[in-house]
């Protein structure tokens, strides 16, 4: 059920020319990161294909094969109309988010597909409080490289909170 | 306002130099971090060029252009001085306090001089309580390169806290 | 005492070689943290060399040179039989723990053994809560290179949280 396997020893060598990937996928996802942190969410759906899934789900779905998302986009299409309609329907408490990702590394490649997974940590800070942990949890993802640049084909946010997170209304 | 502009769409690659740049930038910051870590403050002024500015500024004062900076120091020696004022004066409560910076990267390079940014988090462990955020925020750094090394011209620490910050009193 | 000696002045140019290991250490410290987050303890000793000290100590026992570590392992044998013993052990209510590394870097280079460091904080989501900040702290470790891959004489996990960390009862 858990898309990551469980290993038990220590794994073999990654081949050397996950090397220079790895790094590119920091960069890639370090660059979303910042783009989400100044509330520039129209750019997301810009990094991935046309047929495309992302979604933001917690792991306890996600580990029971649920298909509960909190957030649930099939298509680039529905990602753009839903980055949209968050746009349109903000009339939220001014309140600042702020990603730290750790740990960005590829999984395996299949078939031209490249799986990798990241930790993320996103905080929220509002008026009347000291900044918190909103969200703590992994990218799932999978990328293709089309003229020479990184694609999503997937990526799901897989969130450690137990409860709905409160005020998730924008993509992580 | 913002120093860094709202982008809606996927950006245009970043050149192919930057690799090297960010990877030394992350080099960079790790070490300034692991400094402030140790307590070491009085190495932080090594790091600046004469004419510099460092300051530490609340997210909502920078955003509407207010000079109201927690921490302010305009020149190499006023960073110097603030340092050792900091080191004469320190008579509180014993605290740890622990950076995580993500995402170090390069925003452009402009007549030799090269625009970064990171977001941080700096956690406080006292005596009686859990570790807690202390501060979450972004830097916005100027540097140039001078025989051979990077050197700021420029670190804001802009923080997304809306309080002021309990206990700010050390750089960040 | 304290392992890491406090530096006043911005320390001399890293050795341009340093660049690579770091990579390299980054990718072993990222690849440890992800399995750990997926419960694959068993995995851990495999990073070991036989004659190892693994611990997790707190900042303040650590720094008095007190050797009252809160997990002690001396020699692979031994880390392995802990590992077995949490495993089968196990009656603890469900959680989830999330590493986040930040500015893993090396120090020095004596003889053959790298010695090296990282920030490190683990989240904690359990069922009636939101995720929490469960440890904060810094690894200090001391690797070789034994047929091409990097392996741990010492991990330390040297704590910043002042009173006993609440269901330490996993390895870091």
């Amino acid at each position: 059920m858990n898309a990551i396997a469980r290993t038990l020893e220590r794994p073999a060598p990654r081949p050397p020319e996950w090397r220079a990937l790895s790094e590119e996928l920091r960069d890639l996802y370090d660059e979303i990161a910042d783009l989400l942190d100044r509330d520039c969410i129209e750019a997301l759906p810009g990094y991935f294909v046309e047929e495309c899934l992302y979604q933001v789900i917690s792991r306890e779905n996600h580990d029971q094969g649920l298909p509960a998302a909190t957030l649930y986009c099939d298509g680039i299409r529905m990602l753009r109309d839903r980055v949209l309609a968050l746009r349109e329907t903000q009339v939220y408490e001014p309140r600042y988010w702020r990603h730290f990702v750790s740990g960005a590394r590829v999984l395996r490649v299949e078939d031209g597909v490249i799986h990798a997974t990241a930790n993320v940590m996103v905080t929220e800070a509002m008026s009347d409080c000291e900044p918190t942990i909103l969200l703590v949890g992994r990218y799932n993802d999978r990328l293709v490289r089309r003229d020479g640049r990184l694609w999503f084909v997937e990526r799901s946010v897989i969130y450690d909170n137990y409860r709905v997170v409160r005020s998730l209304i924008a993509p992580v």
